[in-house]
């Protein structure tokens, strides 16, 4: 039944993103008790520029780079 | 004013999508009694490898594919 | 597959969120193309003063209301 | 600790973005009172065809199109 | 159309919530150029036992609690 | 940076969420590659009559309970 997201910059390889749900998943099970049939894990990729912390973008907005 | 998300993995047309977006807005307004004016339906695709249940990705990363 | 989250105000029966749960999974089978046993549906209730529309709360803030 | 997403349609440039998101960024920390360090702000893009607003697409399915 | 979401911890009043979001929601209409009258703004609070920032709540646990 | 949700049903303890909500964090810092001061991990519970998976509700409405 859980559902896990994980919102992230992009720049993890799939195969990073695959094992990092296994292991999440397994996780999930074991402390919240649950079977790892009913979890889901959703990964999603904000681009630097639409994700501004501490109101500076990670990355610069495309027109205004060199 | 009420919201409704839809997570789904790609594959349907976007002419299903409009049927269905038609169809929950009218079931909406009916039983839980509100002006269709104020729905709003919003579809969000996940790609198959960002979406991992019971551990396995509904599509197997790029990198390990053949 | 598909997750589904309706986000509303307070004032709907638990009996009219089950009917209308209940269709839209239907609803989602049929249009979408995917079994019932895979739909999830999530109702989340705002409060009338967490929602703000047009700059308006739905409902006035309690320490301003008489 | 504030985190603040926008979903909107494209069609704003990422200066108007990064613009909006720096003025929300202090507005938090002022109304809010938190350090700006800690406020995040997020952008999600909803593309037209799939953000249905009353039963209406804000952009027609392409398939549909002329 | 905007849909503005501020997660935060509790501890602000429906005051200083209401006049966020009125100053937020003119600031969307001034900056993202769209009507006042289509912005929706949606506050959800987080317990501080639910938010867990660097691997510690900014709550503790109240079973840990003396 | 990257931002953990976690939607569950009640009836785990605080501390099996903190203990949780730190293996997690250790998981992202670990496979991710990020430093664990950067992670914030947040729980969401849904009442059981508001999480309806394949048509039935997680726990009964109250208004049709004996």
């Amino acid at each position: 039944m859980p559902i896990i997201r994980i919102e992230l910059l992009p720049g993890r390889t799939a195969l990073q993103k695959a094992r990092y749900a296994q292991e999440v998943t397994q996780l999930t099970a074991e402390i919240l008790g649950c079977a790892q049939e009913t979890v889901d894990v959703i990964f999603t990729e904000i681009q630097g520029e639409d994700w501004v912390h501490a109101g500076v973008p990670y990355a610069p907005p495309i027109h205004a780079q060199r």
